[in-house]
């Protein structure tokens, strides 16, 4: 019928609406143009090599000497300094001495066999509590889940970096339930910004965030339902990449975000990003034909099917602008870039209804969340759960039935304009986030924080990753003006993660000696 | 994980569940069982034919002799007849003599030169007003939703239907917004049972069970979202068919009821049905291919390929029994034929979690509703609404998220349970509705009514139909000691029609000597 009504609010028929650049929905028509010039291809590899901050995968396997078992020993000390009373980064919700000396000292057996089963071998990795891990509870990040869930076997994503041979090293910190993403728990402290100890990390993933910016861990992993990868990781200053939904089996995931939620990863670099994504993609692990069969080999980029492409970039400026000047100057300015080194072309577009996507997905999350825990939530005692989250889900608990239906017409409605948008460019760009890291304020510690509107500006951009499924990669493209980290965001079609990874790559490749170590950092390949 | 909870309550997984008849869930183990005898075919459509009371299409079209501008003069001055203050039968909310008379004059034209286009064609076919339908606004039942929705083209299941020269002779009452199942309709009036004019015709679809009851039209089309068709078919007895979700395009039905909800055919034979139903299926009207192209031959059963097998008839006897003694000794009886005549056999099953199933049912069409038309409540005068709707909508509007996607994950389980069932038989058999029709009491006729114990009994066994999508079909078997209707259904398969079909006129076939004229009937071919 071409009308779509609700709450007194009359929607366009899809085909009405323009999606052009001279669109008059909503945001006005943006006139930043950016400059075309004729483009050449870079060596990423070499120049990631060349960079001196970061201790990524490839370094570690190119250190092959011996260093996993004294690796293992240097993460167990430094975590015990991030968590002195001095520190209180709060960056593991559970770390195991024993289990990770064991991973490390068959780990190192292996390489003196020389027989390392890949690159990911004896690399530490880190898991969100909110996947199921061994000998570990999965708490998600409350106090009485794995009381009453108990975790029972590996998540199916951890069981495929196992079989890579990578050192599973504990259970990351993070918003109580995922159910917001300032990182501050109650329970567990406030995850602290390694770029500055008094600022929030972001969440939900929070813990994941922090310790891969911090050194210690060059991957980790983390569920991304609402921006919960990305979000933390642009705060800090690393990568996030939450592949199309279902890419990564959601087995062994807590289920609180089913039709939203994804596995995601927290990487050092673009190529972390990439060896740890070949790891745990592939279909349902049931289906035998797509297990992942671990190999020394280097999972190197698709690289050779874009090098002469002209990639094409939509950004809906008027979105694209709607953050802190630091960052729009800073990303707008990657972007430049973009066009500049590579001749990559940059397309103005128009996405409506962004406000009423956002509002839609929270409809869509909370009610997933609400309805996942609804029968733990009866014979729980209300005062083991956190004051913001008990809002929360007080507020979860009261969506009506109509009005998630009506969010998933307004779900329905989105794929059809960004099927549209995707037809005139392969990515779409925006900042990550519309705010940098903001600070941790003494009240909120012990009762959580409730800031709509910083927290409207952290989840501005992500809402497409999430409730349309698309793959997404936030990379640090620069600073603000005290310091903290800014990311840059692309938006893929289904499926197309390996054309983001190289477009997310050479990114980074323009921004990558520009990167400064974080104040709160670990070098864990340092010689004696 | 096997095991799913909601609100305390602790569900087995679905493979622990015992769907054979030694199963000890909920209701106790039945011992009935339908002895087995060798079976033989029926000339079905001759039995039919020797019919002495129902004006069934056959009869229209083997009476070819210029009587189609005949009937369609009866047939305005029985419905006014009908609607006279001693009547007070209430089928029609709008009907037009000039656009009727106009269709009949075509049709006579078409007979006259030999060209009429299929046996449909001068056939009156009555529509509920809840399906466009030129030159009438669509009320939906109420005083205000043609207001705010205009008409403005035919449904698909019409255009279909006028492709085959049916007459259209005007929109049915029906239950307010379908919300209800008694068919007390406070602004357009009480639909009366053809049997018994005090009593209920049971909705929605009221008007259309009623005027193929009383012999105004041999075909009716409903719209059945939880019941709607088969029941009132059932209380008036005439043959009600609601076929696979999907299997008709609901194009032009008001969508209020969009996951659950499906046009369906009230008929005076399973035969009538068969033809009505062959004329408004197939694919989305914008598919060219599989447009329906009108003929003047007999679209015969398929019934080549069922002649020789044995039919496997599924039962629950514990639900089957749950109802009065004299539907329960009816519908036995009936099966018992079914076997006694044609050797078909019966499999006792169990189908678990049925109640859980209608609550699951009704908060989901509660939803919907509720949904699809919130955007026009916000401007309406509540006091536009009948009583009992009132109700309905408040109670619809408090159902929360959480429920409603507890309510999908029923759903599933339901979907899977059903499969069992089907791989252990071809049909199921339940009684059509749990008590016949009751008497509409003068204090329900403004107010509308609420009887939710009389309600539950309506639509014990009508659920599948409509929250799995099956096909399912009434028919009548035989009357309560007071002379009311009791009818029998078989729920199919997805897109079994065909066999639900031969199954059904099978039935019939055994029955149909027994059939009783209602007290209100127009005999549209009468001789002079």
């Amino acid at each position: 019928m071409g009308v779509m009504k609700d709450n007194g609010v009359v929607y366009k028929g899809v085909d009405d609406v323009d999606l052009g650049p001279n669109s008059n929905e909503f945001y006005l028509r943006a006139n930043v143009k950016a400059p075309r010039m004729a483009g050449f291809v870079v060596k990423v590899f070499a120049w990631l090599l060349e960079s001196p901050i970061f201790g990524g995968i490839l370094l570690y396997f190119l250190k092959k000497n011996n260093l996993i078992h004294k690796v293992a020993e240097r993460f167990i000390a430094y975590v015990r300094d991030s968590s002195s009373p001095e520190q209180q980064m709060s960056f593991f919700i559970n770390y195991n001495v024993e289990d990770i000396l064991k991973q490390a000292s068959e780990s190192t057996l292996r390489y003196e066999r020389g027989e390392p089963i890949s690159v990911l071998d004896g690399v530490p990795i880190a898991i969100k509590d909110e996947i199921d891990c061994l000998p570990y509870p999965t708490t998600g990040g409350t106090k009485w889940m794995h009381k009453v869930r108990k975790c029972t076997s590996d998540a199916c994503c951890v069981t495929r970096l196992r079989l890579c041979g990578a050192i599973i090293v504990g259970k990351t910190n993070m918003h109580e339930l995922g159910a917001g993403i300032s990182g501050i728990n109650p329970h567990y402290g406030a995850a602290r910004n390694p770029y500055n100890r008094s600022k929030i990390t972001g969440g939900s993933s929070s813990g994941s965030a922090a310790v891969v910016a911090a050194g210690l861990c060059p991957v980790a992993l983390g569920v991304d339902g609402g921006g919960s990868v990305r979000l933390p990781a642009a705060l800090c200053g690393v990568v996030g990449f939450k592949p199309t939904f279902a890419r990564v089996p959601h087995e062994g995931v807590l289920p609180i975000n089913y039709t939203v939620g994804m596995v995601g990863i927290l990487a050092a670099t673009v190529e972390d990003a990439l060896i740890a994504y070949a790891a745990i993609a592939g279909g349902h692990p049931s289906d035998q034909s797509s297990n992942i069969v671990p190999n020394v080999g280097l999972p190197l980029l698709k690289s050779a099917n874009y090098m002469s492409a002209e990639i094409k970039i939509a950004r809906y400026g008027k979105w694209f602008d709607d953050c802190t000047d630091d960052i729009k100057a800073c990303c707008s300015n990657a972007v430049a870039k973009l066009s500049d080194k590579y001749g990559w072309k940059t397309v103005e577009v128009t996405i409506p209804e962004i406000e009423a996507m956002r509002l839609s997905h929270y409809l869509t999350i909370g009610s997933e969340c609400s309805n996942s825990i609804s029968s733990y939530l009866e014979k729980l005692n209300r005062e083991e759960i956190g004051w913001d989250v008990r809002v929360g889900l007080a507020v979860y608990g009261s969506f009506h039935s109509h009005e998630y239906l009506n969010a998933q017409k307004i779900r329905q409605r989105q794929l059809k304009f960004h099927e549209k948008v995707f037809s005139l460019a392969d990515v779409i760009v925006t900042p990550t986030v519309g705010v940098t890291a903001y600070t941790i304020q003494d009240d909120a510690l012990k009762t959580g924080e409730l800031d709509y509107i910083n927290g409207a500006a952290l989840v501005r951009y992500q809402i497409a990753g999430n409730f349309l499924g698309f793959p997404a990669v936030t990379i640090p493209v620069g600073y603000d003006e005290s310091g903290l980290p800014i990311g840059l965001q692309f938006i893929g079609k289904p499926w197309s993660e390996s054309l983001l990874i190289y477009i997310a790559s050479a990114m980074q490749a323009l921004c990558i000696s520009g990167y400064k170590k974080p104040e709160v950092f670990y070098d864990m390949l340092a010689k004696e």
